[in-house]
C-alpha cells in the first residue's frame, strides 16, 4: 500500500514539471526499505556535448539527473519533493551511450535536512559520475 | 586581437555542442584582464520547474548554466574548453523570470587545475544561486 | 552598540570551545554592514604538514579555519554560532608561512540556511584556498 | 608483499607529518583489493567543540580526519600520499564519544585525478558525517 503510494507519488512528480518531463526519466526500481531509487534517462539529442555525433552526455544533463533523482530518493522518505539546498557532482569518466542509470540512496533524512548520494552508470554499468545532494526536508 | 580571438573562441563553443546550443546562451560581457565572463540564459519552456506556469528555472538548468559558464571563464585563460572535474551549486532563492545572468570569475588557473566561481542573478539583479567549479586545465 | 555586542559575541565564542582555543584565532576586522569577518591563525607546530620543517599548513587545519570563520560570519547576522550543514574546500596553492588570514563573507542568510564564502590568504596576501560553507540558521 | 608495503607506507605517513601525528590515527583495517582503509581517531581534549565537557568532536577535527583518510585510500592505489584538490563534508549528526571511525573507499583513481568517499562512524557505529575528496594522482 505504502509502496504503491510512494511509487504513484514519483510517477506524479515525473509529470508535474516541464523540465523533468523533458528529461524523459523512467523508474527502474524503488526500494522503500533502504530508501533507494533507480532511474533511467535516455540521450536526447539536446543532451549531447561536443560535436553533434559524440554520443556523450553533457555534464549539465548529468547534473540535472543527479539533482532530480537525489530529490526523489528523499521524497521516498519525506512523502513529497523537497527543495535542493546544494549539491556536488564529480565526473569520473565520459558518459557515453544511449542512456544513463542513476541510483540514489538516502544517507540521512533528518527533521530539517536530508542527504542523498547518486551514482551514475552508463549502459555498460561503468560508474561515470557521482553526486551528493543536500535537501530541505522540512519544506516537504 | 587577443580579445577578439577569445571572444570568437567562446562564440564558436556556443555553436559546437547541441546541449549548449539548446541553452540559448548569449554573451553579455567578457573581461579578459580579470578573467570574468557574463552570460544570459532565457527561460525555455523546457527549463521550468513545478507546474508549467511557475516561471521558475529548474535547478538542473541552473546547474548546467553554472558548469558551462564556469568552463568558459577558465577557457578565457587556457584558450580552450576544458573537462569539468567537479562542481557544487548552492541554491539561495527561487530563480524566477524570463532569464538568468551568470557571472563567472576565475579564482585560480594552474598547470593542472582551474577553479571558477559562478554567481547567478535573476532579472531583478538578485543573487539566486552560486556555483564553484573545478576544471582540468592540462586537457585544454 | 550592536557592533560591540557582535564583537563581544565572537570573542566569547573564541574562548568557549577547546578546539577553537587551540586554533589560536585572532580577530583582525569585523564589518557588520557587509557581514564580513577577517581572522588570523598562527602556524602552530601541530598544524604542519609533511616533514616537520616544511612551514606548510596541513589541509585539515585550513579546513577547520574555513569552517569556523564561515560560522562566525553567519553568527554576525544570526546572533549566535550555528551548526554547519556542509562545507567545501578547494586548495589553490601550498599555504606556507607563520600565519594565515581568513576572510569570510555571508552570501545569503535565510530563515533556515545561511551560506558563507571564506578566502584564505598567506602572509604575502596570496590566495591559497577557498571554502564555501552552508549553516543551519534556525538552530541559532 | 604488496600488502606489507602499502601498510608500511601508511604507517610511515602517520609519522611523517606533525599534523597527522597530532591526530593520533590508528589503522583498523586495510583492504587492498577494494581500496578501502579504516582508521580510528581518539577524542583529544583539543578536538572538543562547545563547552569543554560536551564530549563532541569539532567539525574541524572531523574534516581533517576525512581529508587525511581519503588521501590514504588514494595512496593505497597510487603508492604515495597525494595533494588534495578539494573536498566536501556533510555533517549528519553530532559526533560524540571517545573516538571516531573513518572508512575511506576509492571511487575512482585515474591518471590525473582520484576521488574517495569517507564515512565517519561514532563508537555506537552510527554514521555521523560523510566526506568526498578529490586528489591529484599525478603528483603522487
Amino acid at each position: 500500500m505504502q509502496v504503491v503510494n510512494r511509487t504513484e507519488m514519483i510517477e506524479r512528480l515525473l509529470k508535474e514539471s516541464p523540465f523533468i518531463c523533458f528529461m524523459g526519466l523512467e523508474i527502474i526500481n524503488i526500494d522503500l526499505e533502504n530508501s533507494v531509487i533507480v532511474m533511467k534517462m535516455p540521450l536526447r539529442p539536446e543532451f549531447e556535448r561536443g560535436g553533434p555525433l559524440t554520443g556523450q552526455f553533457h555534464g549539465g544533463a548529468i547534473s540535472a539527473l543527479i539533482d532530480t533523482v537525489g530529490d526523489f530518493a528523499i521524497a521516498l522518505v519525506v512523502g513529497a519533493a523537497v527543495p535542493t539546498i546544494n549539491f556536488r557532482v564529480d565526473f569520473l569518466r565520459p558518459s557515453t551511450g544511449a542512456f544513463l542509470i542513476a541510483k540514489a540512496t538516502v544517507r540521512r533524512s533528518g527533521k530539517t535536512v536530508g542527504v542523498a548520494d547518486v551514482d551514475i552508470f552508463d549502459h555498460q554499468d561503468r560508474l561515470t559520475a557521482i553526486g551528493r545532494g543536500c535537501y530541505s526536508t522540512q519544506a516537504g
